[in-house]
């Protein structure tokens, strides 16, 4: 009746055959161009330094009077500078006339400081009469002014390469002119759900039949890892269907993830499957749920068993393969300590014996409660706030005893 | 030289404006029907109750033998249960034959529970002979068997409107079946650019020009808050060309969000025009930056008209706008007390007097330090992690004065 489980290992040696297969198979980083307003979250692949100067002229930074600094040394409200109007500079003109001595141009934000000019007075200070302008304060040398190159110099290193795009970097880009960028690939990621009980939403549901959840709790999961997932359906739990299915997905993605027919008893084929076409590298960990997880590699490309239960494939993902494809993705670097959030167990919970538990919890008035369900229930999942992982060394946790609570809607960070 | 700015108010009254605003106008949540696979964090709009049992019938959960399990009492490795099999019933297939006394069926995990049987031994704890099954355990009833209706009864509500769709959540709309789902509308929200110095990326730059960051950034900054942005371009900072964009922007945006041209000085066109089309309610914000803001209401849509600084533009629409467009979108609820940090200053900062002040920060090894440049400057946004308050009553800060830090890749929080 099926295979034997590999040598059942425990999660830290699943962690490390995964990151290993992840340097070994995806370190090389691919490179996509996409258009600015897509960027957001994305990850620069490259350093950027600034093909321009920035301002690219000497500019006003306020409304007012374009002026000779020295021909309005120690004005005052009682005293004004007097100076003739030459014309009007608004932003996004030229200045046509150059300040001489005793003249000034009316300029707004934004707009180049006319040659010979080096300071702008502020409307706020001034009067128009109709011979004259009215200064009632003093300016000096670069006053008002953002002089060319003063925010960047062209040649300077802007941004660096691993910075996520968050509105403020698109903002430093789009400065500088980019309409598009070149960002980190979206590893591409197949979904297939293996099981002859399953149908795809909105069919009829025969005797014996449920719907598949984990191609779209997958496809959801794998897209707040930043990652591109591309469905591929649901496959019976057959030798040649599990073998075609994964053909086919290496064509187009870089690494395949299938859920369900894992464990060592009737019908499980992925495994054997595997065995033919690469190499299994993990079959069997020591966690709860999830015990039943395949990790391995075929033709350089990796391929994650999940068990079928929803609850136990997505804790797994989450658990053992979200980091480093957060990682690939750029998503890591939003990781922040604060996301870890302690809270006190509301109740008493004695934990799996030798393997380390994963449980669903929800959090009620500041506490943490287990969700004592198997995971297959689908309520777990609508209950659950997200999880709490119990070391295989502990037997019990106590009422009151503070717990790192890990959310699913926090996946995203 | 253009209009005066109406009463200089304070932040907290602005928060006033756009909140009774937002309600008066955006309350009535509207509603639209997506693809599951579109739905990750969108919001669910109404109650789901569900409309079948689950699982649909009585499965079995692990592998092995379904039997009447008082025919196992007692049986133990010494002194097995001897039972004849009548048939293998695999997930997705409908069991043919009843088991009475004696008899016992093959079952995958999945499979449904065949009449007669009220149990499940494990495969773990069996020998398949030629013409017999050994069970090494007893089994109970209702042993390894998830019964019809025991995770989720027909007509319970399993998610309520509100809630946010995280992988998990979508798992149990997969699971009833849904391919699709009701979600609240994304508000969608106009960008206008507005200056006369303004270029679309990629063109060539004339003396006097600069690239348009606004459009950019807002827009970003928009889709992270669960927002749909329609770029409505670049326009000249004149009457007719801002009074045409905002009503054709009436047409399709629910809400409109200028940059530039709000200051009272020379060029404000902003403000004419909404005193024309509609109300200003507030023109002047004693914030640093964004002093200049205009918040009002044409045709019963906002319309907001930021400063043009980038930094400034940014920092006014976090701080006023996107709370309110975020509890719209149901992004709110993503929000946890934790993404509040707090961090010591690397050194004194003497703050802008009598106004509430933001102040772009870079954090280097755990300490806060002050980005001092001004709020046209775009190199501030590149070296910026974030921003602190400063109450407007607030001097100075101290060297080691712990302050709390806003992330800017943190806003989708």
């Amino acid at each position: 009746m099926g295979t034997e489980f590999l040598k059942i290992i425990d999660v830290s040696k699943a962690h490390n055959v995964v990151k290993n297969l992840f340097e070994r198979i995806y370190s090389p980083i691919s490179v996509e161009k996409i258009s600015l307003n897509e960027a957001l979250f994305r990850v620069l692949s490259h350093d950027i330094h600034a093909h321009m100067d920035l301002p690219p002229f000497n500019r006003a930074i306020m409304d007012g009077y374009a002026v000779k600094s020295q021909d309005t040394f120690g004005a005052t409200e009682e005293n004004p500078a007097m100076l003739k109007l030459v014309e009007v500079v608004r932003a996004g003109s030229t200045p046509q006339k150059e300040i001489k001595s005793g003249f000034c141009s009316e300029i707004t934000t934004g707009a180049p400081i006319p040659p010979g000019a080096d300071g702008v007075v502020m409307v706020e200070f001034s009067q128009k009469n109709e011979e004259n302008i009215e200064l009632f304060t003093g300016s000096y040398p670069g006053q008002h002014i953002a002089a060319r190159g003063s925010d960047i110099k062209k040649g300077e290193l802007v941004l660096k390469a691993g910075t996520i795009l968050s509105p403020d970097k698109i903002g430093v880009l789009a400065a500088l002119g980019y309409s598009t960028v070149e960002v980190r690939s979206k590893l591409k990621v197949a979904v297939i759900s293996t099981g002859n009980e399953l149908v795809l939403p909105e069919e009829d549901l025969e005797y014996g039949k449920i719907y598949d959840v984990n191609s779209s709790t997958i496809y959801s999961a794998l897209e707040s890892y930043g990652v591109h997932p591309l469905l591929k359906g649901i496959i019976p739990d057959e030798y040649a269907a599990v073998k075609n299915a994964i053909k086919h997905s290496l064509e187009d993605a870089d690494l395949i993830i299938t859920s369900g027919g894992t464990s060592a008893g009737a019908g499980d084929v992925l495994r054997e499957v595997m065995d033919d076409m690469g190499e299994v590298m993990v079959h069997g960990i020591s966690i709860k749920p999830g015990k039943p997880t395949i990790i391995g590699e075929v033709n350089n490309k990796m391929v994650i068993g999940l068990p079928g239960n929803p609850t136990a494939a997505l804790i797994v993902l989450d658990v053992l393969i979200a980091p480093y494809l957060k990682n690939f993705s750029g998503c890591a670097a939003h990781y922040k300590p604060s996301d870890k959030i302690k809270l006190p167990m509301a109740s008493r919970f004695h934990s799996a014996q030798g393997r380390m538990e994963y449980l669903l919890v929800k959090i009620v008035g500041g506490q943490v409660n287990p969700i004592l369900k198997n995971s297959g229930a689908i309520t777990g999942l609508s209950e659950a706030d997200g999880y709490i992982k119990i070391p295989k060394t502990t037997e019990m946790i106590l009422e009151g005893d503070l717990v790192e609570v890990y959310f699913f809607d926090d996946i995203i960070h």
